[in-house]
């Protein structure tokens, strides 16, 4: 295999192989699969990516917005490696000492009073098992969240999650959707912030009081909606959450598997919003997806709960030695290069300006709107209307922006843009003329 | 930190290290946390571990019964490495040449008519998406699954185990549950396995029948049940499974999350059993969990619906490279080097007489059953009554197994031998030794 420098070793024999047995052999997620013809990838570094032939593109995806710290960082890369030279797999109920130290490390970023990790394999696990705790805690059974989410793919995490992806999945019992808000499409004929905010509490907290509050045992919101559309809630909306969730005695679970660790220039994206939720379910950004792992950090109240009592709940690959040794060597290296302060300042300096300048030049964009390296541009048919683009202009914008050598993420009528934290102000640049060039050859 | 050479390096400072911070910032699994004492361990080879002051054990756990080909296989940790080194993570929607490799490799050694493989995280989301798969497919809801069983911790997957595990987790609707067959504790007043297989097969018919066939989706059962007790089924069990199945359109999921890639001396634990499944989920042996994975080998037919149809469900690190590049060695070594040959040797020549022999020896010893390096032990405070043995008995048994430099698996009354498939017949003796003693030293 090639990939480590794309000046050398192309070999684009290996591209057509690794395509051949994808289509043969690999089954795909969220896809009908007759039609599938995937872009084959072979290395990266950084913001970029690269095919075994040596065609790179600027990763403005982050993968599936996990690759916070960029692509095959060699702080992280070197840490698997040792750790497997080590030890590569071991049971949860042994202490191993990379899994301690990922641990501490976690929760030295998590406000006060937090100070136990519960480790799975993804954001989705995490997701169940903070419901498991809510639940176990309050001895209640149901949990609100939000239609405009994504909670991962399992039993009781596919159906929180609010979007389509739930309706075929529908077979975990207790959940109960609401609004968030949204002020550009506001459920709430609200046409401020401030309104927005103030009835989408109302809402919820006249769904939480219809349901039965003694029922009610989470609140499970993503801190920033991510596939949803990067809804950063509007001033006041998570506080109120917090206390409509202390008025009913329920637990508030805050799902930062998309938003933390970085992406919006913060370790976690409910900073700045007042509030500090019981339960905090991660994955992605925490190493960087560069080891399949996720957790939940959960409150000392609700921890102490289980001091005498069996928590329900674990799995073989909890706290798994690669994935902790590649916790540590991510946190330490973000905090140590100024990663989640680049994500901030990146994000206020140059795409923040860069995309409200889009927005300006081009009548398809509706609304830009994000934080840190977490941003989504809107693209609408008609700004009075507010319709969204078509599909088929989508999927067409998709492959264009692919053509020019930018990895795009595109939901909906969407174009999410989200780097790397280590993204530069150049790459932006880049990257935002390519988005300029591909809306600008949009038929009209 | 040390652990490559036991001999060397030995710090029991890091192991009182690793021990607090577990103790600090570690939540575990399966466990009331206030009292845990985990034993550390920093390093392995083949069937043995130790922590950093270098005490060894001989590992006759294979931890959670993952580690098929043993600790620390040089090519597998290579082979991490290297995928490391290249590209660590890349988003399930691209090709990636491993995760065809290692695909192409697991259906290799499924049955002929299956094609495609759908990766997940770990076991849990194998069944999860086997789930999944079985409802779309056949537009039925119900999962007929077994008392005696473990199917993973997320949603349907908890509901559709057996154990006492499933009973604080019981939000998944659709799950209906059957004895299987356990000669030694017959549910159903047989005395011999063609009785016992024959019966169990007319209860699990009339379980269907009497929820209504044409609302059964799938029977989830374990090839072999591991956790619940290494219940090998008897002659014609299976087989009379898969004509149920076939008789009322049923889809037939075996999970060889425990069971499968070379635990019972074959690739499969369903193979020598007359039968072919629909879709298999698997995970631990598939490549040792060096690398979090697992996931679903899916029969031609029941892929090609999701031609033209979307398959909603998917993860972030479905296919993960490293996983990916895990299994493309783990596979290939354990076909190289005879491991699951030897499996099957060392299951007949040394596992199989030399706990027979334990069996004569000790009265507190009801059964030894077993295949290849999947055995337990059943232990009984009365050999007529076969009163299982108390839980501080066997506590103390685990205590003494351990302080005697053996990793045993305890469960319930029983101990599991589930030594690596890289076992030898010397390891065998010694550990055998061990269990003898420590049965001897019982308060009788």
């Amino acid at each position: 295999m090639t990939g480590t420098d794309p000046s050398t070793g192309a070999d684009s024999s290996l591209d057509a192989l690794a395509h051949d047995l994808d289509r043969a052999h690999v089954f795909h997620s969220w896809a009908a699969q007759g039609a599938l013809d995937p872009l084959v990838i072979a290395g990266g570094s950084g913001t970029r990516v690269w095919d075994h032939a040596g065609r790179t593109y600027l990763d403005f995806s982050s993968q599936l917005v996990n690759v916070n710290i960029g692509h095959q960082h060699p702080v992280v890369v070197r840490a698997i490696q040792e750790q497997a030279a080590q030890l590569a797999t071991v049971a949860p109920s042994t202490a191993h000492l990379a899994r301690g130290e990922a641990a501490k490390r976690i929760v030295a970023r998590a406000p006060e009073g937090f100070r136990k990790v519960f480790f799975t394999n993804g954001g989705a696990d995490a997701n169940e098992n903070a419901i498991r705790l809510a639940r176990l805690h309050t001895g209640r059974d149901k949990v609100v969240s939000a239609y405009r989410s994504y909670h991962g793919n399992t039993g009781a995490a596919i159906v929180s999650t609010g979007d389509w992806r739930r309706v075929p999945n529908e077979y975990a019992r207790g959940h109960v959707h609401v609004f968030g808000p949204y002020l550009y499409r506001s459920e709430f004929w609200a046409t401020t912030p401030e309104q927005e905010s103030e009835r989408a509490l109302r809402h919820l907290e006249r769904v939480v009081q219809a349901e039965g509050p003694g029922s009610v045992a989470a609140v499970l919101l993503e801190s920033v909606p991510g596939t949803a559309g990067v809804l950063v809630p509007p001033p006041g909306y998570l506080a109120g959450v917090r206390a409509i969730c202390d008025r009913y005695g329920i637990v508030l679970v805050l799902d930062e598997v998309m938003a933390g660790f970085g992406r919006t220039g913060r370790w976690f994206a409910f900073e700045g919003h007042d509030v500090v939720p019981d339960l905090i379910a991660f994955a992605k950004g925490v190493n960087s997806g560069y080891v399949p792992v996720g957790g939940v950090i959960i409150s000392d109240e609700i921890a102490a709960g289980f001091d005498e009592r069996v928590f329900p709940g674990g799995l073989t690959y909890s706290g798994h030695p690669l994935a902790a040794a590649s916790i540590v060597a991510a946190l330490d290296a973000m905090e140590d290069e100024g990663i989640v302060e680049n994500a901030r300042r990146v994000g206020d300096d140059a795409i923040a300006p860069a995309l409200a300048e889009l927005a300006e030049r081009h009548e398809v964009v509706g609304e830009v709107r994000g934080d840190g390296v977490f941003w989504a541009i809107e693209l609408v048919a008609d700004r009075a209307t507010r319709e969204p683009l078509p599909d088929a202009a989508m999927a067409a914008l998709k492959k264009d922006l692919v053509g020019r050598g930018l990895l795009p993420f595109v939901q909906d009528n969407r174009i999410h843009v989200v780097p790397p934290c280590v993204v530069t102000d150049d790459e932006v640049a880049e990257a935002v003329a390519l988005y300029d060039e591909a809306l600008a050859a949009l038929p009209r």
